[in-house]
């Protein structure tokens, strides 16, 4: 037998409870245990990240059942799971990753045909990642039972934890592989508040059962991440002592070391030592490098509204707001993801249900997209003349604005901080690439500064129309940029050779 | 003789220095110094704001003159000197003002032909309050000398701030005069950053000299109001002391207690007792009621940035941009300064300048201007139910967002504070309107509660487009308003008969 590295090798096993498997490959030997996957049936999962052969062995009470298979090298769009790089991502092969996600809450607990619908929708858009629930939601726009529960109900009509319900499962089994197959990652969240079923109500203990068997039956697809809630400071019956406790246990217990994060309604979580990367909803999308520099980990701004024109604030952002968004999140090193809650009589909204995407912004995401796998990483700039107190320019460079220049720097320090940071551009930059958002700025030409040393294309990007248009070609140093005078304009500037930027 | 209440009556003295008159009608005595408004010619000015017969005494040295003149109602346009009145303004005869300014900072500065190209734009254009310097002023766009400087040059070359210069000041009569002719309120400020020439460089001394003058020639006029500053904290030269030095001078000294305030760059001047008003800088306009609240006197937004495409970020907002943070302004009971600033070859831009109007942003201060003094002052509203933890809403009132009500009502006093002002709606109220402005959200459809009894209208208006429509007529109580999921709506709804709101 072979399974392609990073794909999934599963045992099935009948009738002996709890089993736990070691894999072995030369040096490596993995622990994993299984799950139950039917009535008197059990499973071991398990996801090979390395080449060669593969040994095992089961233990099942006092059986033990050995065997082996080849592990042979990944292929097509299989580069593994997603792991942290610095304040960026990479497939576990070190190709490029970048998160372009979007958001459908509940599309796991729709109808098939509607599910059906929602893979059309995910196979034409450009989104590699999706924020999804485990457990159905409550809310506007959400009232409709799903037909599967995770759990089976106690006699009491309470659920019972210990008796998942096996076709809920493999139900979801089919959205998991379907979404591997089609290259996009689920960022699965684990709990979250919108709950009139009461599954945000269990006790630590029965918590614990849960995420365990999410572990050993999930995490061997490469395209999991862990998203311990949607909203924790909105889950009113949990605490920062759970949210920790899950933290540990999920980190503790997934042998791959899956990315894990947890996402905020109003208070972001403090940086530990579990996240791998941030999980954010915020509106202000700018303050993404502050929040890169804080936690020194990547940054996904997983809520910033939806583009939408339901009657909540949050659901009602043109498509041009939203594609701005995402524009300044990115040119800033950080990550944002989509979502679109357009209103239907049938309530069947994308950013819950899934179906069609109906807004113009999915093209944009596309646009910028193809931009961020073209130009690589972004280290945000700051606005660094100015930074040093102790080292400000001189008079000649700050010519008619001195005045502004020498109050600014006379400002106390945490008022002089976050005056740089708003006046900061949403810029960033790696040695072959500089990418500027003008944002809603309107201006009909920019003066800038290229190195010195080489030779550099300026190329005027409108995000909107989706074009590209190369306005200086082999200069240096000191420019003009002609600008359109419009909002929605980036400038790319690319070192064709000569010194990095 | 007569003059309109008022109006100016104006002494002129040839030969005796320093006159000082008392003018006296009734219980009322006022005493007017004078000024020297030419070689071996002095002046003495002043504006009755009560009718009868004035009778004045002026002592010049040794001598003393006496006479009268009889004071008429006041016509026409001529309301009065502009008020404080609670957080709001009035004319002194009670008639309503609302302010909707412009900026044009050097314009008096500059070629006649110029100058009157500005009074045709003023003729044609809402604005009924410019923002103006006294000074010339040396910035980008701001490169031309201008013909006349406010006073003479000594032996050394500087400034002798006892020699006026009569060509300036009769030119400046000139100015105000005519503003004070169109009703358009002279903002004038007294000292700013941006000078080659060395104004923003005198003395204490020499400084009181200057608005000692000020004072003595320019109060009588109804239409002016003092700025100490535009961007008093980028003025090097001067300390707080000084500008408490001035404050207090000028409240002192102004016989009429004209509007008076100081314009911040960076960091809002602390309210003081001299302060009628507060002139903000600042680009987040939805703090308006924050500032309101604070200073507990009218604010106005005299500085958020101007429509335009220069290269500056402050003078490339769009036109939409401008009436955006305009109705923001205004429906959280604020008010806000109009500027443009288009780039032009011969660097006549209207923020410094004057000449033409390019913008498409003033017809829409006129729409929204006209509205202004149909509806009358709006007082801000505040998301109540919320904002008092002691007394939340109950459960059933949360509905389905619960989970972030509860979550609001839990966070720390001051990140609750600063949440409940991020979420309380643009909107402000009088007994008798009740007008919410939606900004970038684009709802499709909006649930309202009007009280409980009487009938109202409501109208959905499009701060763009210009139009007002009815959308509902004769309703009370919950409503659901249909809204056109556009940016830059606004909702007005008019008490029809029954409860306030």
């Amino acid at each position: 037998m072979t399974v392609e590295k990073y794909g999934i090798f599963e045992l099935k096993i009948v009738g002996a409870a709890d089993p736990v498997a070691t894999f072995t490959c030369g040096a490596d030997s993995i622990k994993v245990s299984g799950f139950q996957s039917g009535e008197g049936m059990y499973a071991v999962r398990f996801m090979p990240k390395k080449e060669g052969e593969w040994k095992y062995s089961v233990k099942c009470g006092d059986s033990e059942k050995t065997g082996s298979f080849e592990c042979v090298k990944n292929s097509g769009i299989n580069h593994g799971p997603v792991e942290a790089d610095g304040t960026a991502f990479r497939y576990a092969d070190g190709s490029v990753f970048a998160p372009v996600g979007t958001t459908c809450y509940a599309w796991i607990h729709q109808p098939v045909e509607l599910i059906e619908e929602t893979y059309k929708s995910f196979e034409n858009a450009p989104f590699n990642k999706v924020r999804m629930c485990l457990f159905p939601k409550h809310m506007p726009y959400n009232h409709n039972d799903p037909d599967l529960y995770p759990f089976e109900k106690d006699e009491n009509g309470g659920w019972d934890v210990n008796r998942p319900c096996f076709k809920f499962w493999d139900h979801f089994d089919s959205c998991m592989m379907k979404l591997m197959d089609m290259g996009i990652e689920a960022d699965l969240i684990l709990f979250h508040p919108y709950d009139r079923w009461g599954f945000s109500k269990f006790s630590r203990e029965e918590d614990f059962i849960y995420l365990d068997y999410c572990i050993r039956r999930l995490s061997a697809y490469r395209n999991i991440w862990w998203s311990l809630a949607n909203e924790y400071d909105f889950v009113g019956t949990k605490t920062k002592d759970d949210w920790e406790a899950f933290g540990e246990k999920v980190n503790a217990d997934d042998p791959y070391g899956h990315l894990l994060s947890i996402h905020n309604g109003m208070l972001i979580y403090p940086k530990t030592d579990w996240m791998t990367h941030v999980s954010i909803q915020h509106k202000v999308v700018a303050n993404v490098s502050k929040w890169i520099r804080e936690f020194n980990l990547p940054v996904i701004i997983d809520e910033c509204g939806y583009e939408g024109n339901i009657e909540f604030g949050w659901g009602n952002l043109s498509a041009f707001e939203m594609v701005h968004r995402a524009w300044i999140s990115v040119v800033k090193g950080g990550y944002i993801t989509h979502g679109e809650t357009y209103y239907r009589e049938d309530e069947v909204l994308w950013w819950a249900k899934g179906g069609k995407l109906y807004g113009e912004s999915p093209a944009r995401f596309a646009f910028l997209k193809n931009l961020q796998y073209e130009i690589g990483v972004l280290q945000p700039t700051t606005f660094r003349a100015l930074s040093d107190p102790n080292n400000p320019p001189d008079e000649s460079a700050m010519g008619e604005h001195a005045p502004f220049f020498r109050a600014l720097l006379a400002l106390p320090e945490d008022e002089r901080a976050n005056k740089i940071a708003e006046l900061t551009p949403n810029m960033g930059k790696n040695e072959n690439y500089s990418l500027q958002y003008l944002g809603r700025s309107c201006p009909l030409f920019m003066d800038s500064m290229l190195p010195e040393n080489g030779t550099y294309r300026v190329e005027v990007i409108d995000v909107w129309d989706m074009t590209r248009k190369t306005v200086l070609d082999g200069v240096c140093g000191r420019i003009k940029i002609p600008l359109p005078a419009k909002e929605g304009i980036a400038v790319l500037s690319t070192r064709l050779s000569g010194d990095n930027f």
